[in-house]
This record gives structure tokens, sequence and C-alpha cells, in this order.
């Protein structure tokens, strides 16, 4: 099975995470380190020597290490700010690029990004590992079964209780990216946790599409609170957040299916993603741990998801056991990475492509414009130019239910 | 204690329901009953006399029933889109009113509304129960006792799965009421059960108002399956309804909260009105029957609702001891006429007043405009003419936590 060479550009709390995974992988060999911050870099340097015996490639300009010759993919964990232009320009350097997840900063941006991957016919996979968790494909897996009848209506949220992490200068630098983002713009930041399984439910760009968006936002009270009750960062306390606490973004589909996300990070709260799957035969609550699916659940009650894992759990984790595997958030991490990898070494379309990424980071920027603008409803753009038409969900997506690939599962030491 | 003289105009399935309550009740006596089907009129009537072992008037015209001399109050248990005509004749017939919940049918007829109680300084009160449920009340405790901090955010819904009432013919009439909104209008149709505790926790028409409102609709599918999978009603399984099966609405307030509503009546699930309250010190989701507040839930936990009940019931309940009252939605309904009843007997304006009454029904045809616009959002009248800014959320208002009126606990057998 060949190695897949990589180059890691941006070695901030994510991405030196991302490189010590890499660092596992038999099947993978990291072949170059970026970071604009000269000690991170050393410091990824240091951690591949120190596994492969010999020294990588590293620079502080990430021009140089996309253009390094000697790999054939990109994974770009940089600032939300750069990820775009850094998977453009590996793009374009004919690697495959993967992304983190983050927020457009310009439709134009989102548009580049697609004529890119077209012009160039490298993908570029947004790694969104919700579209991975093991509840979210499970779930997947009942709505593709028909369990929920035809779809109406899906919700989620990123609601995490995200004060500490927003306002502590230690953990990353001074003016890392989430507090710059609070600070400056009043918007859906961080849509993907939810959006992306949202889209795998409805076949977003592959036979449907989202319309229309509308987002709401509540005043800014919570980072200011939070700093003045406790008396730190004096200079952040008055600061002037233009992130409401809680946005409510609503999206209506080609297909007629509605979508609410709320964004809800300023506040005290338990951790959720709040996702609601409802359709003419039932619904799924992940905050209730719960389903009602007419026939199977007593009229009128709440049935345990409990009840359905071992039936409808995903093939991808019962094949993969990816439960057991520890790192990255519960195994959905090392999934989203397998699911990259192994487009790269198929030489094939990512299952999460360059409309996928583009729709969901635009969803960011739309709400921005429509709370902006007093929350008028926006149009959202379609990326495919009209391909979602023909595009077939089954044969595009790994969120199909067609055979699981077992490339996916090879090459790791957790395995 | 005076005896409040009643009339009862509509005696459907409610208003024959509510006549029983009120013959029950020792200072209440009701003097005219009213039905535009005689049959159902009649009933009235009989039920009147064997109560109190005389005639009492009767008519079915509503008309005939306001201008009854012998009565200072009546309760109109109409069809929705008749509540605001006969609530402004009994006004201008020099009677209190109160109504049972429903949409406006046209913003002039709210506005109406307003100006005959301001003209005729008659009050009327629409009997939304729910500002006093138990749980309800209890958060808006909890909320004034400032456990949540500065309010944020708030959801609420009307979900209950209403396939079988819609479209059983033999419940009601033929055109019954429900059949006959969903047939016609895509909107927010039942927003009262949930947007009015919301409008007491968030001070409504008393120091805030609602700014502004966005709806969007699903896709209509519900009750067409439900006639087609079970083969009844056929000459009403292929009629197209307009109602989406599951409506969602935004609203700002003047004070910067934001509140979501839901509108999910024709697919097959648990009941629930789906309550959150959101502020900078925590949260309350009545669906998983649970809050987190800062400071005295475990950091990131959930912690059972359970464990607030006994110090922050709401002294209204705690008094009246409502919950062993068995009758009517668990004591809410109790409630919600007494506090009426007070006010007609004090001669003192209704807690719930034609301002509150004229913003809840405006929500429902507001949304039905945003939804005609492809989701524009759209303006909420101020109903007060700007009194809202002087208006004192805790002298006007059963929802504050003011003395508790002692007149509304006399005068029912059930004490």
């Amino acid at each position: 099975m060949r190695t897949i060479k990589m180059a890691v550009v941006g070695l901030g709390h994510r991405g030196s995470w991302w490189l010590g995974q890499l660092l596992n992988m038999e099947d993978v060999e990291v072949t170059a380190v970026c970071d604009k911050n000269e000690g991170r870099m050393e410091e990824g340097k240091k951690k591949c020597a120190e596994k492969y015996g010999h020294e990588v490639f590293g620079s502080v300009n990430w021009k140089d290490v996309v253009a390094y010759e000697d790999s054939e993919a990109v994974l770009v964990t940089t600032y939300w700010n750069d990820h775009v232009k850094v998977a453009i320009g590996a793009m374009k350097a004919g690697k495959y690029a993967a992304m983190e997840v983050g927020p457009a900063q310009s439709m134009h941006q989102c548009w580049e990004l697609v004529r890119t991957s077209e012009e160039t016919g490298m993908p570029c996979m947004m790694l969104e590992n919700c579209c991975y968790g093991r509840e979210e494909m499970t779930v997947l897996n009942m709505i593709k079964k028909g369990l929920f009848g035809e779809l109406l209506h899906c919700q989620g949220g990123y609601e995490h209780d995200l004060r500490e992490v927003v306002n502590n200068a230690n953990i990353y630098e001074r003016e890392h990216e989430r507090a710059w983002q609070y600070w400056h713009r009043n918007a859906e930041l961080y849509p993907t946790h939810e959006l992306g399984p949202i889209m795998s439910y409805l076949d977003i760009n592959r036979g449907n599409r989202l319309m229309t968006l509308n987002a709401m936002a509540t005043k800014s009270r919570g980072l200011n609170k939070f700093l003045q009750d406790r008396g730190e960062n004096p200079e952040w306390a008055d600061k002037n957040y233009r992130l409401g606490d809680i946005v409510t973004t609503t999206i209506r589909t080609a297909n007629g299916e509605t979508i609410v996300l709320t964004h809800d990070t300023s506040s005290p709260r338990p951790y959720s993603r709040g996702g609601r799957v409802q359709g003419t035969c039932g619904l799924w609550m992940e905050d209730l741990k719960s389903v009602h699916i007419e026939g199977r659940s007593e009229p009128h009650k709440w049935e345990p998801m409990e009840n359905y894992w071992e039936e409808f759990e995903h093939p991808l984790w019962k094949k993969t056991k990816a439960a057991d595997f520890t790192g990255g958030h519960g195994g959905m991490d090392w999934l989203v990475m397998r699911a990259f990898l192994s487009a790269v070494r198929n030489r094939t379309q990512t299952p999460i492509d360059v409309y996928d990424a583009a729709t969901m980071m635009a969803v960011a920027l739309l709400s921005e414009e429509s709370i902006a603008q007093g929350s008028a409803t926006v149009s959202i753009p379609d990326f495919t130019d009209g391909m979602w038409l023909k595009r077939d969900p089954a044969v595009k997506s790994i969120f199909s239910l067609a055979e699981v690939d077992d490339s996916l599962f090879e090459g790791t030491v957790e395995f």
C-alpha cells in the first residue's frame, strides 16, 4: 500500500494534535511542516525527526511548504482566515488539500475554492469530523433506511461554553483566531459541526440544495461578564464583542425542508450539538437521547435511542470499531482523516468536496450579511452551478450506505 | 363577595367545557349562552337550567347575547375567526371580555381590539392558560429571582401530534376551525401557548417589546399522508394543505433577546411545549426536565429541574395548591379564569390585556406575511403606541411577584 506523503501547514493547538496523529499512521509520511511562528515550526520538525530518524522540510512561509515537491497532500490547520488561501495554493501546486473547519470571510473566497478545484482537478476536503460522528452516522443510517419517512426538518447547534477558551490569552496567542472573530463578526461563526451532518441527511449538493437563509443574534453579554466577574484580562473586559451570545440561523432547502442552527458559546451550559431530525414518520432528539418512530415507539411516547444502536449503527462504525479508537473525539477524527487518505490513495474525489466546503463556509458569511441587514433573508448560492440536480448521493459521498471502502481501515497503528 | 354574571358565546368543544367549569364556581352566575348552532345553544341552556333551577337567556345570535343586560362579562369561545369580533362587541356593550386563544386574521383587527378597549375603558383578556402553567410560572419565578442572570434567548413550541384532531371530521363539524385554517394559511397559527409565557419572562409590553419577526415553513406532507395511509376521508386526502408541517418563527425584542417558536402538529411525536430559557447565568430546557445554573449546578452538567421546585415554585401555585385541581390542564385553566374573574370583581385591568392579546395574535398573522414573502423579515407593530417604555411589569401583570391577590382563591367549589 502506497505511503501518502503529506505536508502540514499550521501547528497551533489543532495542527500539532493532527501532526501527532499522522506520525502514528503507518501509511502516512509527513514530509514538510509549516507555521508562521518559527518556534512552533521547529517543534514540528523535531517531532518528525524523532519519529523518522531524519530531518523533514520546514518553513515559516506556507508557500514554500505547499510548493515542496515531495508530498501529494497538504493538511491546512492554520487560523480560520487562512484556510482557503493555503488550500487553493495546495491545489494549484497539484496537491490534494484537507482543511480544518471554519467560516468564510468573503463569498468570492468560496467561489475561488470551487473554481480552483474545478480548474486544477484537485480535490479539497473540509475535515468536518462530526459528519463521521457515531450518533450522526447512526441517524443517517436510520434516515436512509426510511425510519423517519420523508424528512421535514433538522436542527443542530454548536452549544459549547467557550468563555474560558475565547478569553484565556494563555491558551493560544493574545490575538487568537476565535477571539478575533468574536470581536469583529456577528454571525453563525461555526456552523459546520451540525450543518455537515445535516447536509448528509438532506443530500445537500447531491439532489437537494440550501436555498435561503435568515439569521438573528441576541445582544452580546457573556464574554464581558465572564471577564468582569473574574477580574481577568482587564484590557479585554470592556472590549466590544460584536458577536451576539446566541445566534439562530434558519435555512430552507430546495426540497422544502427547514434547518435551524444555534451558535451558543458565550454562556454557562453543558455541551450539546443539539441534533434533531424530523420526518413524516418520527423524530430524533439528541439532547433527549431519544427517538419517536411511528409504528415502533409507543404512540406519543419517547423511546431511548439506545434501542436503535445495535440494529442501525452505521456500517462504517461497526466495521472499523472506530468507537474503540480513543484519540480525537471518540473516533470521528480518525474516520474523517482516513476518508481523506483513502481518496488521496485512490486518486478519487473526497467525500466532502469543495461544493460542500463552500456551502458550509458560506453559511457563516451569509448569516453575517443577514444580521447586518436587520435579519434580512438572503439567498444561498448554488456552488455546483446546477450540478446538484444530477449528482447522485449514493455514488459520491461516503455518507451513502454503499459498500464501505476497505482501504479506510488499513495503515494505522491503532488497528 | 359579589357574584359575577357572565355570558358564554360559543359552545363547541372548549366552550361547553368552560360552561361546565363556570357552573361549578360559586361566585359566578352564567346568565346567557350563545351558539350559532341551535342544538348546542339549547344544550347550554339546559345545563344552566339544571344547575340554577331556572331558565337563562339564549340566542343563536351573538349580538343578542352580548347586548343582554344582565351580565358584566362575556366569555368568547367561538371559532378563532370570530374571537375579536365578539370581544369587541362585548367591550362596546360595556362588558369585560375574555377570549380563548387563536390567531389574528388581519392586522386591522388587532388594532380594533386595542382601540376598542382604550375607547370603552373595558378590558379584554386572552385566556392564555399556559401563562399560568406550573412549570412556566416556576421558571418565571426563577427568572425574576435572577437565577438565569440577564435573559438572552427563549424558545417554545406547540409540538403536538394533531393529525387525528385536524383530520377527524367527527370530532367537531366538517369544516371545523383548525382544518379550515390548515387548508388556507401557511403560518405560525398557534403561538400563544409558548409565546404567552415567554412574553411574561421578557416583560413584553412592560419595558420591552417584540420588534422583528421571521418565519420559515417546511413543505406540507403529514396530513395528507395520514389520511392516505388510513384510507379515511377520501375527499380530504388529496386536498392541498397550505400549512407547512413545521413552521419556525424567530423574533427579536427591543432589549436584544431572541425567541424561537416551533409549530409542529402534523407529524407523529410526543407532546411538548419545547420550553427553553437562557440567560447569562444558565438555562432551562423543558424537554430535558433540566436546568443548568452557574454556581449551583456542577460545571458543564445538567441538573434535574426537580431540585428547584420546592424553593422556586411560584407563590400563586403554592398558595392556591392549583396542582391539586384536577380539571383543565392541571390547574392552569382554573388559574387563568380566576385571574380574569378577579379583575372583573375589582374592576381592574386584566393581567393579560389587549396589548398582549394583539401582540400574540399578530405574531400568527405576521408569520403568514413573512412566509408569503419568501421568509422576509417583518416588523411587529407596537400596539402600546410607545407606552411599553413606561408600563411597570411589577404593577400591571399577574406575572409579577407582587402580593398575590387573595380574591383569586375564593368562590370556587374546588377549594
